[in-house]
């Protein structure tokens, strides 16, 4: 077992806790008997949140964790023999053991991106063999915005995706298990992010933003999908029973721009750190940051001694890439006091 | 939406909130950084405190719900083409939405059984078609304890059960979703009810005895599937990220036995709805009341008006069966009323 | 390996071979090179012979068997959180091997049956917790015609059964595999049987009534599951290559009522073994002869003895009840003895 | 529906009909009854003659077509939760409408290769995560051989993979839908190329190799997943009742040493068509002619004329690169004409 380390690492924003808001939301829902299974008055107004972000259209359904919400948001969306389009390195591909293929019985055809982000192109150059029973049929696209590298995409190249989804009558789901590090990115306004583009559905994630637990299938308008949610929810094991207590961590989050503050925080921990890393020679940002991550090409051989004291993760072994992520619970100290190590550690190493 | 309800009902002990030592660990628990997915020290200790309790060969695995634990354990241990035999009424089999056919692929074996309870007979019975490809090979029997009609299998019923198992081969699966009940009600002896029966794997309920979420695999000593469980919990969608909150509430539960303490409690309340229940005519209990569960045929006419007041559910609209579940936080004075309540509608009703 | 007995025996009208028309007609189509998967002219009039049957708008699919087919014809319309109501004997249930379970991923609620027919009133039963996502929806019903004991649904029970289907929107499934046989007790008219009476898809036995193998999957009439079924067909690994023998094997069959012919040859040649039997003391017809089968109990010690000359399978062995399958190939010799050697045995016994 | 052309194209070695020596089989297995499913003598003098070319400790179970026949096996040797590594093009992972993911619920980790053949390094690349719940678990390479562009993998290089598979405990699956057109090439010996090399499974491919349908499952030794095939083969929908007929099928084909005379004819009419090409101006072999399949580079503006009158595919729509497919009954005229009328189409456009 990995020595638990109570210090803010940099391994991930799920490393952190709970923000206290969220905490004393929890505590102040915990009074009495409430039905179970979201036929409660916390689930009303966490959903009534959702929308006043999203549109009176949104369907929001409260999930466990982020696998579950995107498994389940494809699921509903798609039969077994169809098929979705996403980037090779898509959290559903690569991160969820399988999780996907098991449960939708379908096939994801990841293709390679560059920047983490997913273009038009890729996707059409996906649409062959439409009508062929020997070959899956391409049904949705995913993507995450956040991206797993950090990247934010911006409006105009989520409606470009949502042009070509149209186009082609494909389901455009988007992995929010960042979403609010990407609104903040991009000025906060969810229905101009994910609504006005073209998406479907979204995750709305709350466990890497300060929650304990808890994430939301949220689709923006009404949808066949929507209606077989519930069921599918069920059935992929992702429905609390004691539903309050996720949706009174959602209020929480969502009251007074909580969920923006904080995404917004971890952020600007992100571009610190970038900042101080600009000034160290021998490590070069690998991808642009634009949300809360900073993927770093780094000597190798500081990998190891930088690990001693702060966990995080090497994203890309043969191209000696690390991953280290802000939350929102990092500080400037945090940040300051890791920048100052990491330039101890690479700066003999690279004259 | 039902009309939430602040009041203590006996809708379901899931309708309770959280024990206040409970809510407690969560909060001490909320202090810096900790690696995720279980390689913390909270889910070392809640391990270990498990493990004092059913042995040092337990495995164990934290899990979200109780539809995930069951479905997880048993597609661990089965591939598709088996079957798990298991009585009608199983929570597995009628109340999860079919999420162990969707999950495990494979097929359930209900058999009718009378006070809810499995019997080596049922078992035998079933066992016939043994490497026949056209049948489904039964691999595995599951039974609920305490059962879902609150009866509770006692050791002796248990050890015979593990006899048939054994002597066919067969994974001896317990739904423990309210496992503290029937502990209470035998003595509290995990490993005499658990271990010594045969056993080969449980679900150790948590949160309808006082957490917010959480419950555990746990398999009683080395099982290949124990060995496959982490990858199945991740494929199944049950693997918190922020898993050290799972793991303390579990420490606080376990900790000097407030999860006997609990159950114990709910199951004298229940005990005491009986005792005032046999001094009113034209009620008569339907099952034996051995945990937390009073299932009770009353007048039909009688049903609506006591719901308006407290929720609880009809279990059998054609005996007008209803369900009643004492919990945790239960008191005598909310029995006492409800009693009361009950004793003004049906009195008229039964002359 | 049992010693393979070329003397036609009465253990199933899979035992049989190939009605020499259909060896003939596979013969005529090997001729050049054809495109394979169906588009080609011999699937093409196929389709055309079983629309003369059926009506112009049955849509039809070839499948190489008859697990093969129920399962994709099911598989297509059904979600998995969706269910079936099959009574408990159906082949479906416990002759598949789990392939429904698998690959539709999803539960048959199996339901006891008198003379293995479903009625109204049993789905009727069975239509509860519609909308709530913890009991899986009942979605379609299945019956077989003939049935799995040797019954035949009269029309009017069919239509009673498509009735109760439109009612509550379940489609209404029909497996085939002896559906000639069915036809021929009934006066050979597939619309009355089929069409008229409500069913939406049924699958065509070919292979228990002379086909070397093949069985079809027809939809009655226009359904959105009609149109997935070629994709849900290649998923299944049914979609034959050799396409070509699959559809001339079944021209043979339709050409000149022959499948018809086929079948009433199978029934009258089990009403005659049942009239043989109606005068041999000591043995009782379990089931009505109504098709090709019939299930007779016998004293159990005439079983083995019977055994070594002809194989056939006990079907009950609590109940002591046989199953004698008659084929198309059965002569009235093969009835005549066989009811011999039944009377030989069980005449000692029986005083 | 695409007009049949009785006349051999170079579309699919499916596309032709049956080989005389086989119809002529299936006609003498039509006597009298035979049990079901393959306990019939037919199975065992069939499942002998395999036994005869890879060894005693051979496990043959033949299935309907090479889809089901792939996946099954795969099936049998999997969990969900691990995964088969496979070039990019592997007719498993673009050809079978996602029936591996849906029956199988595993993933595919299909990666680029040159000559559509998978090398030693490939597998190297993907041997990470090993242990890690969230990354599928790699269990299983699987290639085709000969390859679906008609390169066939050397003895020397199997072999590599078969070490590098035992080296990481993974199962070495080969698809051999045209087993017999690489054994051809290699020599005709199939232990040296399948069992020799290390090989675990693969499945003898006998419809495009002049079967009316056919293919078989043969584990090269005893392996535990072939203790669960018949199980898996059920379940899967693969199970013939008229065992007998694919089972004579084979008998015909391996006697004499029919398989390996029909496929050494078909590479020889590759090889004949490939030495007319290499005279042909503006046309250039995509891939080494290995086996049956020609793959060619040929002007856009040629492809058109040319498929009027002979069916085939195209390949790679925008390489412009065709695939021509021999079988066991082009002649050496088809090749000659065909090659003739290439030339006359392409001469005038590749000045």
């Amino acid at each position: 077992m990995q020595t638990a380390d109570a210090r803010r690492a940099f391994a991930s924003d799920n490393n952190a806790g709970v923000h206290p808001a969220v905490l004393a939301a929890i505590a102040d829902a915990n009074a009495g008997h409430v039905a179970g299974y979201g036929d409660d008055p916390y689930t009303e107004r966490a959903t009534a949140a959702i929308r006043r972000l999203v549109g009176d259209d949104a369907q929001v359904f409260f999930a466990f964790n982020g696998t579950g919400a995107n498994v389940i948001a494809l699921a509903a969306a798609l039969r077994p023999h169809q098929a979705v389009i996403c980037p090779q390195f898509a959290h559903l591909n690569v991160d969820e053991g399988g999780a996907f293929e098991r449960f939708a019985g379908a096939k994801l055809i990841d293709v390679p991106v560059h920047h983490g982000k997913l273009t038009p192109d890729d996707v059409e150059r996906q649409m062959h063999g439409i009508g062929d029973p020997h070959h899956v049929q391409p049904a949705a696209i995913s993507i995450s915005q956040s991206t797993e590298v950090g990247t934010v995409y911006a409006i105009s190249e989520l409606g470009a995706l949502g042009d070509v989804a149209r186009k082609h009558g494909l389901l455009f789901h988007v992995d929010g298990a960042r979403i609010a590090n990407a609104a903040a990115a991009l000025g906060g306004d969810l229905r101009a992010m994910l609504v006005e583009t073209g998406v479907d559905v979204f995750t709305f994630g709350g466990t890497k933003n300060g929650l304990l637990f808890g994430e939301a299938v949220v689709f923006t308008r009404p949808h066949p999908a929507a209606a077989l949610l519930p069921f599918v929810r069920k059935q992929g094991m992702q429905l609390a029973s004691k539903m309050r207590f996720v949706a009174a961590q959602f209020e929480a989050l969502l009251a007074d721009g909580l969920w923006l503050e904080n995404a917004a925080h971890a952020n600007r921990m992100a571009r610190r750190l970038a900042a101080h890393l600009a000034r160290i020679r021998g490590v070069r940002l690998a991808y642009s940051v634009d949300a809360n991550g900073v993927f770093v090409q780094v000597p190798r051989a500081a990998i190891a001694p930088l690990q001693v004291s702060r966990r995080f993760y090497v994203w890309d072994d043969e191209a000696s890439v690390v991953r280290w992520m802000c939350s929102f619970d990092t500080t400037e100290d945090d940040v300051d006091d890791f920048a100052a190590a990491i330039d101890r550690e690479v700066r003999p190493l690279s004259r």
